[in-house]
């Protein structure tokens, strides 16, 4: 059983907001999201392998991520950290290779609660129609089938 | 005698559009996005001093300055870069410390024209409110002022 994922896509606007609570303590799950061993275990779809280039998650850092379907279609991602501050904030930028020069920006806020952690987050898309894009592409399947595993990977992590 | 500056914001979205044509090749205009010293020379209100901090004006690469009044006020501003390609297109964050993880992103597209260059620029905001504050802090006026110091440095360039 896994929490709900609130998410807010109103129209009109470039913008996605997902709030997420996992029952675990913030570090854990910030954790997750700048060890690139333990984000590789759960951020996009489970039938996609994902290969790290670069993961540096810290303020000015750079990230980039190749994942494979078995069909053997490849899709690239990158982008740069703008802010990482340790169990609280991550802003960085996100561009798919499919898409070039359309970049967004993603904001993730950490807060402890009294049952482990909520993340709130708003990913600021470059025009409306990228956002519709994305919206369209199935990101509201992909976020709450990412932080499903999540949560598995935070069970992991805790034994 | 300058060209003009359109900038165009439309109510309750959180973009910001400005086109420019400068008199000069793109190459100049480009590099005076890029060479920190050229760069001092044009970004801000004239009567504001400007020290640079950090200025590594290449894909994963930070940016950093300060900005200083007559009257002892200090201004800060940082982001990194995401994309930049030579002559053509400049992806960045945009952080100001007044407001505090209130992320802006920018991007500048560069074309040769006739005359000249275009320069085409959206700045995204993370949202309606951090736009609009922005735009009555005089986006406006701030952008078309620097522009103008901008032809006189491309002008003393070309010399």
């Amino acid at each position: 059983m896994t929490n709900p994922t609130q998410i807010t896509a109103e129209p009109g606007r470039p913008f996605v907001d997902i709030v997420r609570e996992f029952d675990a303590p913030v570090d854990a799950v910030f954790r997750a999201h700048t060890d690139p061993d333990l984000f590789a275990r759960w951020t996009g779809p489970a039938q996609l392998t994902m290969e790290i280039l670069a993961f540096d998650a810290v303020t000015g850092g750079q990230w980039q991520y190749v994942s494979r379907d078995p069909a053997g279609g490849r899709y690239g991602f990158r982008g740069v950290f703008h802010t990482v501050e340790t169990d609280a904030l991550i802003i960085q930028t996100f561009e798919y290779d499919g898409a070039p020069g359309e970049v967004s920006l993603g904001v993730a806020r950490f807060e402890a609660t009294d049952r482990g952690t909520r993340i709130t987050t708003r990913s600021v898309f470059p025009s409306i129609e990228a956002r519709d894009g994305m919206i369209a592409s199935g990101m509201e399947h992909g976020a709450t089938e990412s932080y499903t595993r999540l949560d598995e990977v935070l069970t992991a992590v805790r034994l």
